[in-house]
């Protein structure tokens, strides 16, 4: 916990705020504390918080902040906790703030091309109501089912639509926060372009709750894409599918996925399901155009560049069915990996001429911890998700399994790529921040904290 | 100035600076103080400098700023000075901070589709060499024949592709910076994504030199899309245009230009050169696409919602010979706007939503002023620059002008707008833009503002 926090664990009084808010707001069971003190990250600590705070208005929050500013309670913000950085984990003596049930969609302007809504709504559902009017969120991480708005804003969260239309933050015009004090500040703006002031907007996405609570979003739409195509292309040597992937990004296609699979991973989903792919390939490429008319053109041409750098089977396909079936290896990695043990799912990103490198450093890395590592990821972005694989319940095996994670992160750093492209900082690679950003960018960044933070009741522990 | 500034004008030991230099980088006769002290806004104060320093590296940037802060001498950093915002516009006492000299592309990488570069290199000179190997860097602010890249980083300057591509910060990955007291720091990565920490490359984008002093860019480049074709549409009513503009945003044709003339941009154009235009109409509005093998079919498809939407006249380039004719007409706005007399040139957004109140109450400020306001504009994306023309030379008509410009802003927050789309805060507009945060996001501004500068020397007066 941050030093600068005075803990106050069982003698704030709780019942004062529960008393000044609607019944059922704040609970302080320990069964249900004890169901949201943690994420969906591997091997983080978690505390034990006071209880848990369920508001459904920004008045609510800001008296929630209002009291824990008064009783220097840690505030822990909340959404639906599928982060995989620990960051929405409770530290001791807090207070944890669920914005699941601020999750109303207050408006869709077709006009502006805008929504606007609260932080507890779940990307699927917002993606939802905006196809529903021919319009298109397109941040998707994995989680996008069960994850928020919120959370999604909180951490910045990627996905694999990115490669075409960029992260969380690139559709962010504008956030209602309200402050570590409990006053309610508005930032950025409804309009496409702005530049009055600085960009409080862009440092609140992907603080994880360090530097406020976002209850109310403004978020870029656009004109929804055409319908995917999909082609998918198997690699006996991972290098040609680097070369490929280089290609295909310079053509100007822009294709609107770009994934990949290493020897591994392939092996992972083979064994948990049979779809016949082939367990000796080093890479499996799977790419999207949404180009509408252009589309079977583009799959076409990006087959036949793979063709060209040495695909030994390329499959492209002429409908949303065939579409489906070649992405449905890379939408069973996660529960085929899952299936082989347990895992911590690294998040490095490198510049797509160091991946050759990442890949030859990962095996290297594998042979010296004797620890498995399977290797999917987003690749049109560099951004790949090494993730180390070892027995349950073997701590020896869990101990050289962080030190693999730990040699993954210094080998991004070494390749000129940052410790996250994603996933966020959390608890999970706190102490190796302080190595990405060197320490005058870790000084400023804590300043910035110090400013919006000064008590230092915000999320205490994460991020810096 | 900055009351935290103190100023020691006249007393500062430059004459140390300069010898700590190579000879010829600082330089304090009159002549060349005088032709350093403003950039391209109207009716912004400028103060007397001590002198100009004209750096060629980052390490005599850090000498320059160690000094500063020795010293507490206020620095001014300086691009190619086209700003209308008087953002770079000397104050008294201060040292210019040119960095035109540090103009070399370092580096254009076309598998990572990344360019390094020094502030100084002009926009035109870069847009041109990633051209060179099939890349494109976007941002095309009007004045990108002579300005910068690190002034358009600055300012996080905008241009005519926005509408598609997005603005300077959308492009900008990791910088270099120079800190108040010399310090060096990289902020941002190389890579596609990262979320390691808070954003400080975007916190720096557009601070108008009052946060640090960028010395290197790392600039997100993209595949060169194909020429554009053009469509231009004449319209009787305004609002026609307004409702046809809101069509083609939603249609997924993704313009690559969507451009506005009033009918006073109209005459002043038609006035300037005799090019046929209908002096009557109320609206121009001329389009691009630039979706290759899909273009022809979509100004088409532009021309026919705009006949559809009422348009008297509309015309479809079938090449790029043709584009640039119907294009003509937009390039001439500022030229013969500049003939018409002095002018205040206004850089509002509004919500698309609201453009046709932005006009209507352009014409009632008009009326109540006396003023002529010429309104062109970025349509597409609700930025627009409603101009106020005057007599050169008549106080009087000056200060009126001042008042529609004022009211303009007004209007802007009114209509739930930002009293600067691209343009910046500089001196200009420095009293609105605490209308427009409010004071708890103002408070946090400075907040930063006082994490970054502790002793105020930085840019001092400008923004805040």
């Amino acid at each position: 916990m941050d030093s600068t926090v005075t803990t106050t664990a069982g003698t704030a009084p709780i019942e004062g705020l529960a008393a000044a808010l609607p019944d059922g707001v704040v609970v302080t069971d320990e069964a249900t504390s004890d169901a949201y003190r943690t994420d969906s990250a591997s091997f983080c600590p978690a505390g034990t918080p006071l209880g848990v705070a369920r508001p459904t208005s920004t008045e609510q929050v800001q008296t929630v902040l209002r009291w824990a500013a008064a009783h220097r309670v840690p505030v822990v913000p909340q959404g639906a906790r599928t982060g995989l950085s620990g960051g929405a984990n409770a530290v001791d003596g807090a207070l944890l703030l669920s914005m699941l049930r601020m999750n109303r969609i207050l408006a869709i302007d077709e006009v502006d091309q805008v929504a606007i809504v609260e932080p507890g709504v779940i990307n699927a559902d917002l993606s939802r109501a905006v196809a529903d009017v021919g319009l298109f969120y397109p941040p998707d991480p994995s989680s996008w089912e069960l994850s928020t708005i919120g959370g999604n804003l909180a951490t910045n969260a990627g996905g694999l639509c990115c490669v075409k239309y960029g992260v969380t933050a690139d559709f962010v015009r504008g956030l209602e926060v309200v402050l570590a004090d409990g006053e309610l500040v508005r930032v950025g703006r409804r309009t496409a372009k702005g530049v009055a002031g600085y960009d409080l907007t862009r440092l609140m996405v992907g603080s994880e709750g360090t530097l406020g609570v976002i209850t109310q979003a403004t978020l870029a739409l656009r004109p929804a894409p055409e319908p995917a195509l999909t082609m998918a292309a198997v690699f006996d040597k991972a290098a040609d599918a680097m070369t490929a992937v280089a290609r295909i990004m310079a053509s100007g296609m822009r294709p609107s996925m770009m994934e990949f699979l290493d020897n591994a991973s392939i092996r992972a989903v083979q064994a948990y399901r049979d779809m016949g792919l082939p367990v000796e390939a080093e890479a499996l490429l799977i790419t999207q155009s949404d180009r509408g008319p252009l589309a079977a053109a583009d799959v076409a041409a990006m087959g036949l560049i793979c063709q060209e750098q040495g695909a030994a089977d390329v499959a492209v396909a002429e409908d949303a069915a065939e579409s489906a079936m070649l992405t449905e290896a890379r939408r069973l990695v996660n529960p085929a990996v899952e299936k082989l043990g347990a895992t911590l799912v690294d998040d490095v990103a490198v510049p797509r001429a160091r991946l050759v490198d990442l890949l030859t450093g990962l095996e290297r890395i594998s042979a010296e911890t004797g620890m498995r590592i399977v290797c999917p990821g987003h690749i049109g972005d560099g951004n790949m998700h090494p993730t180390v694989v070892f027995d349950r319940g073997d701590d020896a095996a869990a101990a050289r399994a962080q030190q693999a994670f730990d040699a993954i992160m210094k080998l991004a750093l070494e390749l000129g790529g940052t410790i996250t492209g994603e996933h966020g900082v959390g608890l999970l690679k706190r102490t190796w921040l302080r190595k990405e950003l060197g320490e005058t960018s870790y000084a400023l960044q804590r300043g910035i904290k110090d400013v919006f933070d000064p008590l230092g009741i915000l999320n205490p522990g994460k991020v810096l």
